[in-house]
């Protein structure tokens, strides 16, 4: 596999270029964007930010990190003669962290703070902002993310617009400011304003005939393309993580697996500048997936500013966690829907403490948003919907009709996007990502032009397709027959049920275009190296497959008042079938099927229309979408590229249903050799080093003695050969026929060896055992919820073997007929 | 102690009165109501519903349950001579559950399951409705739920009124159901219809006077005191574990903790009853706490009516979480809220599938109460309110205001009512509940009478106090000087701020008085032995706090126009201040200094309004509140509850801070004999039986020899002596002498020695084991998340000793310097 590309594609390569390795270097204001020598620019002001972790294993930075390792369990124990070493306790990229001791090492943290505020006054100060850092933290990350959505939905606007025509009084004004100045319209023709110009009529002077059109086609075309381009380009060449919506990615860090630079800052800039041309381009693709990536990017640039989060992986997870809330939040203006996505859908390990503070972060990211007021109409959500009709039972089958379509297009959506994109990783199409996007991009666009649905931008289709018709609704989907007899609909706003006139009838053929057009085009879009969302795309679908249900009924209604189905609460005159409520169901539906979210999608939905009314035909679609796409496969999309990518993602919500036991998983298998253990004592460096070269495990266990096989610790591949660098370089005497002692206290020595190199300190004395017969659904129980790395394998009390997070993987792909190398990472 | 009671009292005796082991018997339609003989009532349709449980230790029922261990870790390498015995892997009342095995067992039982359902299609069927049981259930729960809630308030609304007079047309109509039908009555007196008349009319002939209102006074008293009598009657003798709100016992029963009966038919018949009586008595109590306890009872109840459900604790308590979440539901109408509160208060084990499940249930719920429509306005919620005018930023003060006087409220409740608890279980007032409850009811009757505010129910109350004034409005809060200049008012809803008349003052006084009086009289109340919830007095109280500063803001702004803070936003004849929504504002405060609950009471109060607008401040105010309130000590009242009453309850919350080792945990303590353990092989029946006898454990380790220590399994005292029992009844040649066997093949014996008795089958083969190094965090977070029963604690490989979930609530009672043995349970 050459060049996989890193959207939809696997990380082989694991040397980046060097601009990867950027989310230790925090230079929020006034970074200089020179891209040629990101590597090893120093933070700006270095006192207040230190660098975290080493970059690809070298261990040569500042000593201020060996603070996270005082105190842990195992140092508690630390040979005093041994001071704790930079580089120990931190990861290498692409590994998996330790959530017990990352929860352990901050506990003890805590527990010094807390011991040391009775001491002084300024110890009880720190005390105090270290409690508060969390909330100071959180309210940072809202106003961060909230800003950057207000600026992106700005910009994405204008750009839109753009394509269309340029404002005169200033092209940095989209056609709606453009024409708020403008007094000389009516009402009627309000975005029609001689300030704003289409490109037709500023290069050939007219705004009607063939040419116009022609010209403006033309020009749609041209500034789709290069939107595309420059979006593809600036991925491809500052921030290959910046593609795709970033959610499996994210659920995968958040699970406990680092992927260095997938949260830095150039991924934020080029992100946030990328998103804004994707989504302008005109591309079936939506800007909410990016945004949980951009708010857990902004979150992880943040944590820099606050030690208890910059040390630690697990705490920093945890604002991870909330930040996925803040992203959907700011979305949908959807606070409470985004906490429970972030519960449902993202995160890991989300301890209530968590929610409390994501709810918070959620709001004021909500409120900034709204204060930027990026719709011009001070509402909080996407789309606002009022609706003023009740639903009638009998309409439960119409959206459980929905629910099953949607869970057919989630199904056959997943089945496709996962075939294309393997397809894009084993072909010669994976090679040529910008022509890729080029192509879609101008097929799009040539495609989208003619139909004025697929022209619009997706969140405007949703929002008009959403939308209830008014009396004085211009709109073509509003396209009703004047009723006869006007004096029969109320004065209010509500309006009784109308047959379909000319416009509508127009409308519903564009739509079924636009339906077939943009199932599609999102197939092939989803996946490039772009940042793309889903949920506009998906919501789309379905949102025009409700209305175009939802007209159906209305108008069967209207013209049978007096089926059996109809009596009693359809009436002539009556406002019976809202088509409105029928997209909505319908884009829940979809989305829904596509990514399997439950709650979450309701309360989303729930929070856009603010009436627990419509909660029961949003419940009724997803569930019956969810049961129906269940049963073409389990996996939601999301899931789907995890496993595509060959991410380390031990799905915390499906059950392990097989009946192996411990023993059947753990390494060394029956015919392999022995497991490579080292000894408490009487191994030398020298012997040492050699078992550490000959195998590529990344720990070993200590025993007692190779015969009684008992188990003592375990030791990590990278602190031991830290360790033992170091002890060669600095401590006098250490050769390779030093003795290594695990003890306690150093065995006695012949007088004239040489001394002793005591690495009971960086020995975790806690390993966590299963005996061999411990069922696996127990002991994946275990990893998850305790977020093991590796578990070892007793059977009466004498040390069998091991079991790591990939050994779980590999054991579930082969139960599945699946290729166990598919795992890519430890 | 003597007589602790049951309500804030502790379980000394172990041994209840027979009617309280009622948990087993289903008899939902038709049961009949004869006290004397509740113990042994056969189910009424003896083929639907099996025994689940054998109660109080004896093994003597259906073998139905023993499907319940095949295939279970253990067992899959179980002896084929032993047939799983009736009673194995059941638990005993007051002991705690293995949240492993049982979740273990019900993936072996759906593995079977799926297994056999490739075989045939009455299998597949069967398979089919096992997945959609769970559903069912939910759907079922709900509607029974939403259908008691529904009878509850129709009940305790029609017997409140009753306290005040009597309807003429029926007595079974309450006073506004009596007045609907009349129609003589203007809008302004609706309530003062000729079909009700008070006590007074209908004894004295007149409503006037000083001598009606004495009547109608002591008519009150007496219908206070009768319900009072009945309630606590009621609850004295038919169902101890109805009283008090049941929120501390639930958290405890879902942390995996057996009480058998407190979720039984009686608990939920008498406490339905008595529900209605307590709330209709006029005391300072709600009904939302008890009525979780309520959807509680009948989840457990239908749960007998799914094998799954049946014979699962660990699914058991699944399904005891949603219906958690159903009884916020239908107490305040707000599903959401009701699944975060679930999900922050009460569960512990919280799966996303529950997540979902839970959200329909608790929709069900709320719309089967709905259609019921208690509240006669449609309404999904208890208290709708709807406001017109925005808040100002400047308004945050007051708002943190209230914040800070619910936590110190809270706090303060906290203690006092601790305080007061503790004495009732330690003086001769526990003797006496009866007059307990009596002296309290008489107490408030007698005090809430004269004044109009405590007289209404809470409910009442709260609603008046959230509502906003409007200018029909006839209430005294209303009472504002009529504006001089009434053009200057909108047509609308919207009011101008006005100053307050003299109904206002009055209005003023006496809430500040009924503040007071409920402060007091809620200390006492709660922990009555009747049905009591805390969240209406909480609310309550703070409600009419923030009416108050409401009011005193309004009129603050209408005086000072001109002051700098009010300038800008709050100009003459705006409609500035809100009293109402500090009236809210203040009731989430206090109820969050109570309870501390965080989310979910926002989402329950965002539910109640439905704007987003008003969650800045209930945020502002909760987070405040919370933080004050934790200031004085971090225990809610559930958790004050449960330590009270010595329940082993885990909190998950709360971080474990010390820096112990589990070796200091562990039992045996240095100075102790050795661990009670057995031997694989080489003991007999009788030494076994000794070692049991002599020793008041509940489980046993088992090694490979006393010498090496080396663990193999563990087993359950329980199971033992069932095993045995069994082995010397029905297997021949058993007896005193015979050996004991764990070994997987028996060892030679001489071929005169009796026949061994095998009994790998019962023994756990993965018992979790931690080093003696384990820092105590880790360990507690172990047990948290995977619900352990206990731990065995190794060294290198050798047993050493074992912590059980006591163990560790010992050491934080002795680490928080409390008494170790308040910990009554195991």
């Amino acid at each position: 596999m050459e060049n996989p590309g890193y959207c939809s594609g696997s990380f082989d390569g694991l040397h980046h270029p060097s601009d990867d390795d950027d989310d230790e270097m925090v230079d929020i204001a006034g970074a200089t964007l020179d891209f040629s020598t990101t590597d090893d620019v120093p933070p700006l002001s270095s006192g207040g930010f230190e660098e975290y972790t080493t970059t690809t294993g070298s261990s040569s930075s500042s000593s201020s990190r060996a603070a996270g390792m005082n105190g842990t369990g195992p140092s508690k124990l630390v040979d005093p003669l041994e001071d704790p070493l930079p580089g120990l306790g931190t990861y290498e990229d692409f590994n998996t962290i330790d959530w017990v001791r990352e929860k352990s090492k901050d506990r003890d943290r805590h527990r010094e703070i807390t011991n040391k505020s009775r001491q002084s006054t300024v110890a009880l100060l720190h005390s105090v902002s270290d409690a508060f850092s969390g909330w100071l933290l959180m309210l940072l990350v809202g106003l961060m993310a909230g800003a950057l959505a207000g600026g992106i939905d700005i910009a994405a606007h204008w750009l839109t617009d753009m394509k269309g025509g340029v404002c005169l009084i200033g092209f940095w004004f989209n056609h709606e400011h453009c024409c708020w100045t403008s007094n000389e319209t009516t009402f009627q023709e309000r975005d029609r304003c001689p300030q704003w110009q289409s490109w037709a009529e500023l290069i050939t002077g007219t705004s009607e005939g063939p040419f116009a059109y022609i010209v403006n086609y033309l020009m749609y075309i041209f500034w789709a393309l290069l939107f595309a381009f420059l979006a593809v380009t600036l991925v491809r060449a500052f921030a290959p993580y910046a593609c795709g919506s970033g959610i499996p990615e994210i659920k995968t860090i958040l699970s406990g697996f680092i992927i260095r630079g997938y949260l830095g800052k150039w991924t934020l800039i080029i992100k946030t500048i990328t998103l804004v041309l994707a989504v302008s381009s005109g591309l079936s693709l939506g800007k909410e997936g990016p945004l949980v990536h951009v708010a857990c990017c902004c979150a992880n640039i943040l944590c820099h500013l606050f030690t208890k989060y910059r040390k630690n992986e697990a705490k920093r997870r945890e604002v991870l966690s909330a930040a996925a809330a803040v992203g959907v939040s700011v979305a949908f203006g959807a606070p409470i829907g985004g906490v429970l996505f972030s519960l449902e859908e993202v995160s890991y390990y989300f301890p209530l403490k968590t929610l409390w503070r994501s709810f918070f972060a959620a709001l004021v990211a909500a409120f900034t948003l709204r204060s930027i007021n990026p719709f011009g109409n001070s509402r909080l959500v996407l789309f606002y919907v009022e609706f003023h009709a009740p639903w009638h039972l009998v309409e439960l089958a119409p959206f459980i009709l929905l629910g099953i379509f949607g869970g057919l297009w989630g199904a056959l959506f997943i089945r496709a996007n996962i075939a294309w994109c393997r397809k894009r990783k084993s072909t010669i199409l994976g090679h040529y990502p910008v022509i890729e996007v080029l192509v879609v991009a101008a097929l799009t666009a040539l495609l989208a032009y003619p139909n004025s649905y697929t022209r619009m931008s997706g969140a405007e289709l949703i929002s008009e397709l959403f939308n209830d018709c008014s009396l004085l609704d211009s709109s073509q989907l509003c396209g009703y027959k004047q009723p006869t007899n006007t004096s029969e609909t109320g004065a209010g706003n509500s309006l009784a049920d109308r047959p379909a006139g000319e416009g509508l009838y127009t409308a519903l053929w564009q739509l079924a275009l636009a339906l077939v057009f943009k199932m599609m085009i999102t197939v092939i879009t989803f996946g490039m190296k772009v940042p793309s969302g889903l949920f506009i795309p998906s919501m789309a679908v379905g949102a025009i497959a409700g209305r175009l249900l939802g007209v159906g009924m209305e108008q069967l209604a209207y013209y049978n008042h007096d089926w059996f189905i109809f009596k009693g609460w359809c009436s002539p005159g009556a406002d019976c079938i809202t088509p409105g409520l029928y997209a909505m169901v319908g884009a829940a539906a979809c989305l829904g099927g596509v990514t399997r979210m439950t709650v979450s999608l309701v309360v989303i939905m729930f929070e856009l229309t603010g009436g627990l009314e419509y909660i029961v035909p949003l419940m009724a679609a997803t569930m019956t979408s969810k049961w129906v796409a269940d049963a073409f496969g389990r996996e939601g999309i999301y899931e789907a590229h995890i496993r595509l990518n060959g991410y380390p993602f031990l799905e915390p919500k499906e059950e392990f249903e097989h009946s192996s036991l411990a023993v059947d998983v753990m390494r060394p298998r029956r015919a392999d050799p022995a497991l490579a253990v080292l000894t408490q004592e009487g191994m030398t460096v020298g012997e040492v080093e050699t078992l550490v070269e000959s195998t590529h495990y990344s720990g070993f266990p200590v025993v007692v003695s190779q015969e009684s096989q008992r188990l003592v610790g375990f030791v990590l591949r990278r602190d031991l050969l830290i360790s033992i660098d170091n002890a060669r370089k600095r401590q006098e005497g250490v050769v390779s026929a030093s003795q290594v002692v695990f003890t306690e206290h150093a065995p006695a020595q012949a007088p004239d060896a040489p001394p002793p190199l005591r690495l009971r300190g960086i020995m975790d004395l806690s390993p966590f055992t299963v005996t061999d017969h411990t069922p696996m659904d127990i002991t994946v129980d275990i990893f998850r919820k305790l977020g093991l790395r590796q578990c070892l394998v007793t059977h009466n009390g004498r040390l069998l073997g091991i079991i790591t997070k990939k050994d779980i993987l590999k054991h579930m792909a082969q139960i599945a007929n699946r290729d166990p190398d598919s795992i890519l990472f430890n």
